[in-house]
């Protein structure tokens, strides 16, 4: 049988997603657990695959891997998650044989920005980019034809600024290239024609973003996954919440500190 | 001229306190930005003593270290700040020569739990430590004599239980221990008899909690400290600020993910 599992991690505890010999990475991880809890032997034989091979410091809330397993699906949770660390395996579906998570319906990617830009203006800045276009300016790893973004949506939570992108598929490093171009142009370093001019064809590098605040949100299939949250993941978010406070209190504390002074 | 600096440091990204010849601790970091930034040349020489060593784990929001230098105390602040990652230098003084930052007025340390317990019960715990007690069984480093512990708060923000302990000095690991006992006691695990008469020199080992939860929150003197801001640490407060901020989101997204399944 083939399943697809949804997994979230935190990109900082991690060198990445694609194996490397000695580095701990996210499939690295994964592959390890699969293993120990012998839900699969070989990830040639199981036809191991990821979703999005998101690069170093980016987290996930739903990436998705699969393999083949005699496992039944519920299992393959409980025994996934007692072995992984810091990756959370948390729905699942059974799958066609031949299914590869590459192949999705929509990935769905959200940066946080941390400086405070003018919304209408990012959104301007954002509607020039849906739809189809040649996206050779916006990847690290240009290749011919061109893509489609469907939707970007642009909000504000807190003290952060959510910008919400969908597509089919992405090139490497797109969603930071093209939340780079969205934030100089809302600061009025770049102008909106020099990015069409980008979208068309011209050659241009506007930067890219730190990776840290990028959060692969969700793929989707025509499959539902169904959730399913072992007593370890319950335990795992608990404790995050803990360690979240912790953090939390630590600045918090540090700045009423500093700021007590006379 | 010899300074006394105060610093705050987030114990996870050290291997503890004490320098240790290929691990990253906060005396070396510390040391490695003196040096570096030439306010001071060799460690005896200048004679350079931390008031209290922290655990592995454990962060500070005033710890203080003293050294002699031929640097003015704001340009101290500057130059040190400007090479240390991860420690923040942020409030100094001008001390005597003799000056040693372990003879200290009262250490404040806090600790954070995250289990609900009954806060007039925990009091009551907390009022059996008050006072002159032999804290044997209260430390992993033993030694004779009695230790004076001059006050204990109880008291709640947000999902943690804050738990101010106030000493003229502790012993390895005593903050824990007292934890551990007052948890343990509210709980029901134990009795406030047993606590009492391990206080009392009858040897008894009530655990200890972890590390992280624990922040050393000052460290008094006689001399005043003088707060001195600068822009580094503003900036690092800031960037702090986003890192905790997302750290905040990722679990927020993930809780939202999970809990909206069907």
């Amino acid at each position: 049988m083939r399943v697809a599992l949804k997994i979230a991690y935190d990109g900082g505890a991690f060198f990445g997603h694609q194996r490397q010999p000695d580095r701990r990475t996210v499939e690295g991880e994964c592959l390890a657990a699969l293993r120990a809890a012998k839900i699969l032997r070989d990830p040639r034989e199981a036809f191991f695959r990821s979703a999005s091979r998101t690069d170093r410091g980016v987290s996930a809330i739903g990436n998705v891997i699969a393999f083949n397993t005699s496992f039944a699906p519920r299992a393959v949770v409980g025994a996934f998650n007692d072995r992984a660390r810091d990756v959370w395996g948390w729905a699942i579906a059974e799958v066609p044989d031949a299914f590869h998570p590459r192949h999705a319906l929509e990935r769905w990617y959200r940066y946080h920005l941390f400086t405070d830009l003018s919304l209408p203006t990012l959104r301007r800045a954002a509607a020039l980019f849906v739809g189809e276009h040649d996206f050779n300016s916006f990847t690290s790893d240009p290749a011919p034809g061109p893509i489609t973004i469907n939707r970007i949506g642009v909000s504000r939570a807190g003290r952060a600024i959510l910008i919400d992108i969908r597509a089919g598929s992405f090139r490497r490093g797109m969603v930071r290239r093209i939340v780079s171009a969205m934030a100089r142009c809302a600061r009025g370093d770049i102008l909106e024609e020099e990015i069409r001019a980008a979208l068309n064809g011209r050659r241009r590098d506007f930067g890219i973003v730190r990776p840290e605040p990028l959060f692969l949100m969700d793929v989707l299939y025509s499959v539902p996954m169904r959730v399913i949250l072992v007593p370890k993941i319950r335990d795992v978010l608990h404790s995050l919440e803990s360690e979240t406070e912790l953090r939390v209190r630590f600045l918090a504390t540090v700045q009423a500190a500093v700021r007590a002074a006379p």
